[in-house]
């Protein structure tokens, strides 16, 4: 990984990691084990991908990253929700997550579904309440549409309720597609397009050519989840290695085998950098964000 | 019940049935499973309350009712998602509701959880997109904060962690009020405040006036409920009676005497019409609704 990609990714990380401290209630605030499961699920973990996509789509547009701390954490709140609810035993059943038990597993069920549900509360709450963003009311209220769209039954929930429907299923390669277009795809689109909204203007061009530039890592992404999950060991991914299989889902190295799915992952970063051809330098984080995806080794 | 007060719940829960109808996912749109459980749970049942207090309170301010759909029905979608997570084994592990079973019952428990996360994006898409509300951005993005801030961790979400975590334990008075004027309180507050924005303009006073009645009448509601859980019967509530007690939780009657707890009840209606001693006959939906409140059987 080129060393200016690797200060990008350490310097946002930190980041947004004071950005979601202060957004969240204090641990000491009455309920207090409420708060305490929210910022165990939130604080100290993760690649933090969803915020570093809304940073780097922000520098390419040569925003300051104090216009983006809000739409960051709103990505990584309805990000770590859904995390939280997935692990539930009526879900995906997990007891491991970034490398410490899953919110159920530390404090209890109710917590974890509570903690979830503020969570999601909290990110629609500080899109409008952030004080770095310095836009018109317009723009903030199409962020919590883009928000709430690519949250919902159509977007993230949607796919997540299909990935369920398809357990133990043998799903073609278009509709393992479709499910990880919304399952993962939608929310990260979205850490991209909240990006473009925190910029007083945007060229139509450049909001279609940084949308498609999401859509193929988003799915890129997915496939080297996919494969992670087969190569990979439980130390290393912080999760639960092998839970496609052991749940008999069906993944991209299932239909494509791995160097097909690895093949897939390739030709959708070349066409992810494809899409960035218009833009100069200012674009390089989005370019070794894609490579950082498909190259990964958690 | 005078006969103006019942034609308007009347025509109000059928009005708010259609709008949440054609706002809510069609039952053949993918994935099935997932909108089927969300239209379930959403139509064909309930008081209705919530949306109740938003008509009038818009019938005290004059807005035409055409202004009110969306937020009516984002106030609703919350209240529905909260009883389907609270339903959840995990939670109240309840099988009844609006007399028939519960939405994890009805599917499972998983499209249960997803069905209330879903329901909960859902509330702030429509806030954002209803073409019914001719406001200000500004005074939609208020819009969004007041319901974001009413279902999280510092309102409804927390009220219910609250009450979790009080389970077995006894709370004294003012430890069970600072209880539900955040489990129910906060969204009834939050049904009448978001007429009070839909409004063109409305004079701090009378904004204050009508959050001070919002605040009587949703502790008021509650003590009904709980007097309604002691001395009711399954069929007429539609959900399991005598759950308090089963589950050892702190109530109005255990704390006061039945008599008690009707008395405080009267207080707060009293209280509730006082706040309103400004308004005239336009505000008489909202006094035969706090009245309605604390005289109804179910």
């Amino acid at each position: 990984m080129n060393p200016e990609l690797t200060e990008f990714m350490r310097a946002c990380q930190a980041r947004v990691e004071a950005a979601l401290e202060a957004r969240l209630p204090p641990a000491t605030r009455v309920p207090e084990r409420l708060h305490q499961a929210m910022r165990y699920s939130v604080l100290g973990g993760g690649k933090r991908l969803r915020p570093l996509l809304t940073y780097a789509a922000g520098s390419a547009l040569q925003l300051p990253p104090e216009s983006l701390d809000g739409p960051a954490c709103a990505v990584e709140f309805i990000h770590v929700y859904s995390l939280i609810h997935d692990d539930l035993p009526a879900m995906d059943d997990d007891d491991l997550r970034r490398g410490k038990p899953t919110c159920h597993k530390a404090f209890d069920e109710a917590t974890a579904i509570l903690a979830g549900d503020a969570l999601q509360a909290l990110a629609f709450q500080v899109l409008v309440q952030d004080p770095g963003l310095r836009i018109p009311a317009e723009r903030r209220l199409a962020m919590v549409e883009t928000l709430a769209v690519a949250s919902g039954s159509q977007g993230m929930v949607g796919g997540q309720a299909i990935d369920l429907a398809a357990v133990g299923k043998s799903l073609d390669l278009p509709s393992l597609e479709h499910m990880h277009i919304r399952k993962t795809g939608a929310l990260i689109r979205a850490s991209v397009k909240l990006a473009a909204l925190a910029a007083p203007d945007v060229p139509d061009r450049a909001l279609e050519q940084l949308d498609h530039y999401a859509k193929c890592i988003g799915l890129a992404f997915q496939i080297k989840d996919d494969i992670l999950d087969e190569v990979s060991d439980t130390e290393t991914l912080g999760k639960t290695q092998g839970k496609d299989r052991h749940h008999n889902k069906p993944n991209y190295p299932a239909l494509l085998g791995l160097s097909g799915a690895q093949e897939k992952a390739r030709e959708l970063h070349d066409a992810a950098l494809a899409s960035l051809s218009d833009f100069g330098a200012e674009a390089d984080l989005l370019r070794g964000l894609s490579r950082f995806i498909i190259e990964r080794a958690r």
